[in-house]
């Protein structure tokens, strides 16, 4: 295993403080673990907290600031944080507008956050959860019941992080995420896999010639082994699958390209040149494209492409302000 | 090789048009070749043009835009552009304000440009050029006489950008751009190579426990090989490097921990963690940190630390409006 790290068992911590450090007057941490939260805390509106193993990076910490998250709680690498984690982040931001968190569907990250809410809702924090399966590759896995939560997120943490932003209630803010939710489909691939710095040795193996088409965010395999191909068949058959999910015809979309966290931007910037020709084809119109690293895989080489169906409420919400470390609007 | 990628022969004009795609509203591909500029040209301003070889992404043209550059300019991977692209770039941003080019100190990117601003004068086009090396791990290379230009070069278009912005003269603007160059030191660090496409191996061969100290940004091998070190020794090997170079005790600092392409987001915050903490106990005061991907080197695995010493002129054109694909501010 080759990192730039220092002890394997300090990676998480060192990884938030040196994101801490990085905003000084924007995050700050919080004594009890490996939860980043504002700053300065904001009253008045409903709390948006995300969160889930580490080796995401940017997400979640780097989405905690004005028009997107209050707080994130970081687990283990590719581990659901503890439900007292969880709780601890929950009470740190919590206000009298109540708190939704943003959870992607993982069985262990649904259960942990469903048991932190009970232990809010115990001390009379009006909590509540949505989440998110944006994952067309799979309907199950070894993780999930149902799609997984990937890429789609971020325009979650966004579009509802935009709206807690105005002052929204608990339930508006909560049905803004889910419109968004039902709107938004993500698949992708990779052709390295990546290395848990506490397993030492990647994930599965791929042959020089190879790639894993439907790969999720935690070093697991994709849906379908294939010899590698140019990257305009590549985003062909990743577009295919999420248009066949969703009608997106006629309709306005965002766009993100991401990146998995070993993929150099030469390579994203080749397939969204494709993609845009594609959309443009099929008669969806591109309102705004993201392309870079937003949720990542540690060093997985890869990408994935998330489309959001956009109507004039998310437009406006989506292009409302942000200033966080890994997003500004 | 394995790459992302459609054909070896087409990566700079898809990876040109994909940039251009992802924000159409605001930049533009040249006809004649892979040259950005913004979409709407703006008159009343020194025009501001960077480029060198391809695989820096997203330098330069992801920092074509309001409150940085006017135009990029990019030839093949790792290679000048010639003076025949460079002269169609300048002749499409020029202004009566005058152009100013920022040119990173490679012998070949130099010539090329100097031929194009003098091709540029017999126009009676305004156009001069200054010469970024903020690398301090070389004196001279096998590419250079004196120090390369790298990662600092972006803070050069950020603060030269935001001073042409304002309407200021090519002489001023010109002098803000020197005044960055003078303040701002890089080194940087790689654990494993990259493959140019065209080439289709790496430029050279790390073991599994090595690291190059002192890489560039084109592949080639660093200063020095060393085993790898945990992080911190590595963040403080470069950091002393730096610090020897400048004395930025007392000093404000804008510092980028700059990924060169296929570095995890983890490892560059647990990079900073340590870079946080040596500069306060050098008595260097943090401005600001940016942590990311900035100026790459394909895929390779390694980061640059930069450090620019600020005064409030500095300071106030860094904090100004900047708004292109790869910088917001």
């Amino acid at each position: 295993m080759k990192k730039i790290i220092n002890a394997v068992e300090n990676v998480e911590e060192e990884m938030i403080l040196g994101l801490v450090k990085s905003a000084p007057d924007k995050l700050r941490k919080l004594e009890c673990g490996n939860v980043v939260v504002r700053a300065r805390k904001k009253e008045g509106k409903v709390a948006l907290i995300s969160g889930g193993g580490s080796g995401h990076e940017p997400a979640h910490g780097g989405y905690v600031g004005e028009g997107m998250l209050d707080g994130a709680v970081a687990g283990a690498v590719f581990t659901s944080p503890t439900p007292d984690q969880i709780y601890e982040a929950i009470k740190a931001v919590a206000t009298d507008k109540g708190v939704l968190c943003i959870v992607k569907n993982y069985t262990g990250d649904i259960m942990n956050f469903e048991m932190a809410i009970d232990m809010a809702k115990d001390e009379d924090i009006n909590a509540d959860y949505v989440v998110v399966n944006d994952d067309v590759a799979v309907k199950d896995s070894l993780y999930t019941t149902g799609r997984r939560g990937v890429a789609g997120t971020v325009l979650v943490h966004k579009i509802a992080g935009a709206l807690a932003e105005t002052g929204a209630s608990l339930e508006e803010v909560k049905a803004v995420a889910e419109k968004v939710i039902a709107n938004v489909r993500t698949m992708g691939m990779a052709i390295t896999a990546c290395t848990m710095p506490a397993a030492g040795k990647p994930g599965f193996e791929l042959a020089d010639d190879e790639m894993e088409i439907g790969i999720g965010i935690h070093g697991e395999p994709g849906t379908s082994r294939e010899t590698l191909k140019p990257a305009n068949e590549i985003a062909d058959e990743l577009l295919s699958r999420i248009v066949e999910d969703i009608d997106y015809t006629g309709k306005e979309v965002a766009v993100i390209i991401n990146g998995m966290g070993g993929t150099p931007l030469m390579e994203l910037y080749i397939v969204n040149n494709y993609v845009s020709d594609f959309l443009a084809e099929k008669g969806i119109k591109i309102y705004d494209t993201m392309v870079g690293n937003y949720m990542t895989s540690i060093e997985m080489a890869g990408f994935s492409i998330t489309l959001l169906r956009l109507d004039d409420e998310l437009k406006k919400l989506y292009d409302a302000k942000a200033d966080t470390p890994a997003l500004k609007k």
